[in-house]
């Protein structure tokens, strides 16, 4: 089988190494370049120690020379906008993991990032493959979704598209790598372990990403609030979705048969039999996201949980997803695994 | 000074062992029974590893035997209510540690609880002394609240007496100490730890409890829905209290100003200042309630968060509150020691 | 490809639940049974949530009905020993992950499980590949080695064979999964989250296979301690393994390079370069040991350290490298996963 | 009862934080001073968020205005010894936590810490209550030990003192509080929970710390071996000790009793009844050191296990025990809290 030629952009972080530790199993494709400015010469494992014995070190190549049929933008917010056209003058398709190029309207980018973007004329495809795979396949540039948003709205989806409720409060638990690779005072072990940290409670920058997203099903209007909290876990995002059912003859169990029926080819959403609630510890290190637990209580709340690898559906593994659509192969090629449990 | 004797039933829990570390640094009581009808004859230590050097002893005495000023009542709901008669009428005043006692209309308990309450006449005050102060000085019964109700109360309370919201969302995160003393499938370590798993979606007996006592203010319609989750630490309980103000023009400050002065004269509920987050590990093994992280989003969605440990405030030092308000001693006596951080 | 018809007896457990995690992804394996007698007719994914979407169930065929290529036998010991050799009579070659056949005699099998061997007549091959690769071709009954002893004896082997030493300390601390699906006091996370414990501090049955092993290499007459400690981990075990150097011009250098030359061709020890120390982290999910940290204090001691996924290299990956071995694949098909870091 | 002043330097970190939550609640003790360059004029809560509600600011004097009868400096090693002269020249008595003072032989402390020391003259007790008490009550300066070894003298005393042992070998698990309030990447939660890493295996600095105090002992040859390991619990230290006994008829049951003889009348080191196994659960918060799980192997390896809070009896608690004797109070007072459990 022939080969894609594949180049990740900074890669010393948690995704970078993700999408390695991923696409060194990936039987169509060739990790060319691997970039760190930082650790530029180093091998992988100084910095990811399970990446033992790849014959790959950390370059730093200028941009012009890097030759690939798909870069992978690993890079943090406001450093990638600047890079990529330069990676899609090359010629390549770009998987960006940042959050720059995830809005269609750059005023909101700039207001909730904080910052002037430098090209705003430069759009994206939104890369949810539950929501975009037939723009997805023909993308030049994909805007990775956020680890949030992807559980958030694939927890969402059916009852919004089926103006089921208008308003949404999502209430998300994120494990720790989340925060990325550099320590800090919040990923401090001693104040980490045996601790529940909500933060950015009403103002997190992946709400108007759940929202505009949301808002092109359904009545276009649904309202949604999100309050992320830091949880003493390595990997995984809870989404407990809360809301309010709109009409009085639906039961939890009609809600679980829409769930199912919504997502019954996706390769990569599972709706548990039975409603079973999801678990961390079953997507651990998979590509997965199941959804369970639907639940309706005698005041008219209705809950939906999903669960999700933050690294994985939330970005490297979804990234990948992407590119095997972008570039016609299997969907599920090189995520096949099952998640790590216990 | 004179001291009163103590009766701790059902000791071999979790809530019993904390009653026992607690009221031994406390210096006007006398521990004069510790009973466990399993492990009657052995020591506490057995046990309760940290109670070394305690000349005390688990032991299974006939009900009219036990001769003391006050009973905590650790036995499991069910139980409690056919022994709880008995003490009283030895003449003790009872702190009731079970869901025996908590409802005002009989009907609720049975529903939830499932099974037929055996003194549907014999009522208690409800022991959370933020609301029930007065009544607890004379009551001879008290039916000390349930951890995740004593959390999400006070977290509640300011809005709801002043009417400024109409529907609460309760997400709260418990530690596994919550689960009680005896292993089970939830409970194993390699399941639980680097997990997250919401359980009781929507049908968790402490709803009832919450509604009960927050319909006794403001308007008394408030509805509420609760949702727990057990996370990886080992005791602990943080609230994300959810709502929509009625009113536009209230600010997150002012709600800040509302709980701080509503709360002011309280010795355990400290609404932290300049709004900061509660932690987990700022109330580790103390009794009190932090509040704080007071936020309004731009769809008018209210979060507000407390944080208790709960088997202190959540049970074992709210009981000894009361116990103090009680007998008259400083409500603090016993209770103040600092959270245990890191 | 051909492939061969795989049966899993006693496929409750964790060890059995990764045999299906591992084998699902082996291009040269048909699971054909999966049993438990208490499950009998569930789902896998019953008691092994990440197994979704496997056509897969448990049965309780009888012994003789059971048609395979090859049997794991993951049942405890003294029940595999009575079923081992029905399997082997219906023509199966087998791979036993219980303790009943690891000792080449008996009386030692009688001494430390307690209980009588019931066919003491029938030997098997102790299926550590690195020190049995040959026997392991032609094995007809494998016993496949326990999860301390692996990661002890290869951190053992090369000073042992060299005759550097003539003691041994083996201190390892093991992830809680060690002790199996089954919930206990030991294992409930309130008490075995945020702590350390060691257990059968002087006395652990997988002592005297860890000496056996080791007595077969260099002087035969080694002295082996063997110290385990429950550590708030899922997975994995370290082994910190000291002892004391018989001659003076020996460098902690020089052991790196003598561990670096014995373990060059072998597909699943990795001698960590610059002597890394290694990390628990960096194997799990993976079939890999980690060597490295070795050291050497100023008073003669030699320290080496080995970290293993317990239940993949220290149970089920290992017995799928046998399989591998015995069958004529190549020893790394199904097994190429890197570990899941962080 | 009067109350001495006590000034605490360098209060930023854990240390600092954890010796005012245990002398807030010390009826003999004025805290009047707590200093903090770094964080001048903040509120304690903003670094120690258990700390609320103390009217108690970090501020920033200089050296000569600090007016105490006792100063603890929590600075650290090569910062304290440049102060500690000063404090002591103002007529407070001093107790240093860091390394500065611990040496009788300046060259071994200028060897292994790699820096020149500053006041070689100036003599320190070493501040171990259990071999140093009558030292202590006169002593103007003392060393407080490290948190390894505190808990691998106590470990160690008896036999070394019996001559039971020539040869002893440490290998020590310390929560990750150990290394202290500034995160880093040894003390990221994603790397550091759900792990176990070895570290500074064969040249620690605390070794010479063990090996000068044990070999004031016995034969004053014992030979000390230490490997320190951080796992994943916030506080504690668990030390496994291992040695041959040098003696034939010495059993494990005659070991226990030693140690039940040897620590009889210390308040604070509790040799555990039916030679239970000490918990770091036991003593989480506490000062007090569990000595127990005293067992042999039948090739002569003699095991004991001792577990302390590496805050508490490994530093800020055993300070406070030294204050007290200084000063002729209780040598318990402050000091009587039990371990958190669970």
């Amino acid at each position: 089988m022939s080969k894609i030629d594949v180049a990740i952009i900074g890669a010393s972080g948690y995704t970078g190494g993700e999408l390695v530790r991923l696409l060194t199993r990936h039987p169509r494709v060739n990790i060319s370049t691997v970039t760190s400015r930082k650790n530029n010469g180093e091998d992988l494992s100084s910095l990811h120690p399970n990446l033992q014995d790849l014959d790959l070190k950390f370059t730093n190549p200028d941009t012009k020379d890097i030759d690939a049929d798909v870069v992978f933008s690993a890079l943090p917010h406001g450093v990638s906008m600047k890079l990529v056209p330069e990676y899609l003058d090359n010629g390549a398709r770009v998987i960006d993991l940042s959050g720059d190029f995830r809005f269609s309207d750059v005023s909101v980018y700039e207001k909730w990032y904080g910052m002037k973007h430098e090209h705003p004329d430069l759009k994206a495809v939104f890369g949810l493959p539950e929501i975009n795979r037939d723009k997805i396949k023909d993308a030049t540039l994909i805007a990775n979704p956020g680890c949030f948003p992807t559980g958030a709205i694939l927890s969402s989806l059916p009852i919004v598209e089926n103006k089921l409720v208008d308003r949404i409060i999502l209430d998300s638990k994120s494990g720790v790598s989340g925060a990325g690779i550099s320590p800090n005072n919040n990923t401090h072990y001693p104040t980490c372990a045996d601790n529940i940290k909500p933060y950015a409670i009403a103002n997190h920058r992946h709400t108007p990403e759940i929202r505009e997203q949301l808002r092109n099903f359904g009545t276009g209007t649904v309202k949604v609030s999100f309050t992320p909290h830091l949880v003493p876990v390595i990997r995984g995002i809870i989404t407990t979705n809360h809301s309010f059912l709109l009409k009085n003859d639906v039961s939890a169990s009609d809600v679980h048969d829409l769930y199912m029926d919504y997502y019954k080819n996706e390769p990569f959403v599972k709706v548990l039999k039975d409603n079973n609630i999801p678990l961390l510890a079953s997507v651990r290190g998979s590509n997965y996201c199941q959804i369970g637990g639907i639940s309706l209580d005698d005041e008219d709340e209705l809950v939906v949980v999903s669960a999700i690898d933050n690294l994985v559906k939330g970005a490297s593994g979804q990234a990948i997803q992407n590119m095997n659509i972008m570039f016609g192969f299997d969907e599920t090629e090189g995520l096949k695994e099952l998640g790590l449990y216990p």
